[in-house]
């Protein structure tokens, strides 16, 4: 089979590969439908992550058709469409057991890191009755890869863990892929006003079809002082990080109001200076976390909502076939206006 | 009257000053019975409190009896004894409807800091009937000077919002009077262990006193090292900062499990590093606050849980007159082997 293989920092190749099997019964084999490319896996090629090891299958995202199943799996059997979720969990340990399943024991998110990926013909899915998801008939397919890792990320280290109510002004910086989905699935709480901040117009152009109320453009207006402006002063009641450096994490700090939250979801490579000696007063609390895909089941309930449709984030489509130029499209996002792409078989 | 006063940065004086009178119809004039000095009294006259002007009474603690009571007055008549809550709140403004009584738009933390304080014969309550609680018949006074503000900051700041649950293991970093008071209102949801941590073996002897399972000394233990070796290398689900220091912080990002809160009670005259590197993929909370004193009609419902007893922080006792000394006990807790300290009109 084809597989998209990280070669070290900065290289990564289209190749041949030998098709994954089954090492354990609670393996199920997925014969790749759909998949897409995340920011994780720049990172990962760019050497942020060096726990991949070299000769690794990138991708932890993806829709496809069960191939071959492991004695033990009882939810799955050849034939059926799944959708495959970015973290790996075998429901039994004790993290699993609290919902926390980016910390299981035996599993988190390994797909593409510790493990091979989704990018590539066939994958092989461990605790499969756990870690993949039926999908509902007549489901829309692109729709659903947004459902292994970015909408769930959206809002659950987003929306859910950002405490967001009715009514709220929240406050998004970073309109990329994920915080796209903090945006769309924000609106199933009815948050009063979405701000969302970035300094690409023509995603705050998308962002504003998508529902945001309000937007502010980084580089030409100052954030700070907009978002004090807009709130009279009390700042936002969720500030939400979905970049990843501190620049925006420092932002957010300014901008929360008091008794508010600051949620963050960008993946950091450094430390940032918590101004704990101005935030102490202010009843702030600060979350963060890797997505657990405990809302997946009910994130997929969600598909018929028209208003938060995840299809919405695709903007460019390919063949799996044409990974490395689809790689480089979405590496240049601003350039070619890419949200997500889609490699279909 | 005699009332202890801030001259400037180092300086103050038990002086003798002019008794307060009412001055809005909301108001009531107390006379004090019993008061206390607060670590925050020390950072005030360090000069960590520039908006403490000259000339002002300190303290904000206390018990005394009702001298006074405005026209607008419901709730209290003279000779009622009260207990003074260190934050007044209006009870009416949108802060207040929410409970976040430390924002209090014509309030908050303002006795002993915006307007005079409780150091003193007799002290003017503004917003009396939202910021005096009645007391029950027969309580200890001593104990209840203890919730105008240590208990409900320790249960509020560092149990609450560290989502202590039965079974947890915590580990409260400080065990000065608000580490000390997060020690026993902690106790009130049944965590599995309390690890206490100081450099002050007499602090921890007492903690163990107050109900600490575990201890561990700042200096003569590695800290992070025995925390992992007593939770099988996890973590522990809350640590509590109770000091306000960059160290202590640091200590509660290398101890706390995956999953896990940092609730933060200590009050900071500096950032700090936040390692979001290392905790973005931990899924951790952190929080950090000024007490509501929300929750101060629920602690005076607990007073008669000699498990509890706040009264146990009560190391020394002195007549009111005797303010400069008990200051000089206090501001040298360590070799006084003092906790709280008492004054008594």
């Amino acid at each position: 089979m084809k597989a998209l293989v990280f070669r070290g920092p900065g290289q990564k190749e289209w190749v041949e590969k030998d098709r994954p099997t089954i090492l354990k019964p609670t393996d199920v084999i997925v014969k790749i439908s759909k998949t897409t490319i995340c920011g994780t896996d720049l990172h990962i090629l760019k050497g942020d992550v060096p726990t991949v090891a070299p000769g690794r299958t990138l991708g932890h995202e993806g829709v496809g058709i069960v191939e071959e199943v492991g004695d033990a799996v009882v939810n799955f059997k050849t034939g059926d469409t799944v959708l495959i979720s970015c973290v790996t969990s075998c429901g039994k340990c004790p993290n699993c057991k609290r919902h926390l399943y980016a910390h299981c024991d035996d599993g988190g998110w390994i797909l593409g890191h510790m493990i091979d990926g989704t990018q590539a013909e066939y994958v092989r899915i461990p605790h499969a009755d756990h870690s993949l998801h039926p999908i509902p008939a007549g489901a829309d397919e692109e729709a659903l890869v947004m459902l292994s890792d970015i909408l769930p990320t959206g809002f659950e280290i987003g929306v859910q863990y950002g405490h967001v109510k009715p009514g709220d002004t929240i406050a998004v910086v970073g309109a990329g892929p994920v915080g796209m989905s903090v945006l769309l699935t924000a609106q199933f709480l009815s948050p009063g006003r979405i701000i969302m901040i970035d300094m690409d117009p023509a995603r705050l152009e998308l962002a504003r079809q998508f529902g945001a109320t309000d937007t502010i453009q980084v580089g030409s207006e100052d954030v700070v002082a907009r978002v004090m402006e807009m709130t009279h002063g009390k700042g936002v009641d969720v500030a939400i990080e979905a970049v990843g450096v501190p620049a925006t994490f420092d932002t957010c700090q300014k901008i929360v109001a008091a008794g508010g939250n600051i949620a963050n979801v960008g993946v950091h490579g450094k430390p940032v200076e918590l101004h704990i000696e101005e935030l102490w007063i202010k009843n702030i609390n600060i979350s963060m976390g890797l997505v657990n895909t405990n809302t997946t089941p009910m994130l997929l309930k969600t598909l018929g909502n028209a208003r938060v449709d995840p299809a919405k984030l695709v903007t460019h489509r390919f063949k799996l076939d044409e990974m490395m130029t689809a790689y480089d499209v979405f590496a240049n996002a601003a350039r070619e206006k890419a949200m997500k792409v889609i490699l279909s078989a």
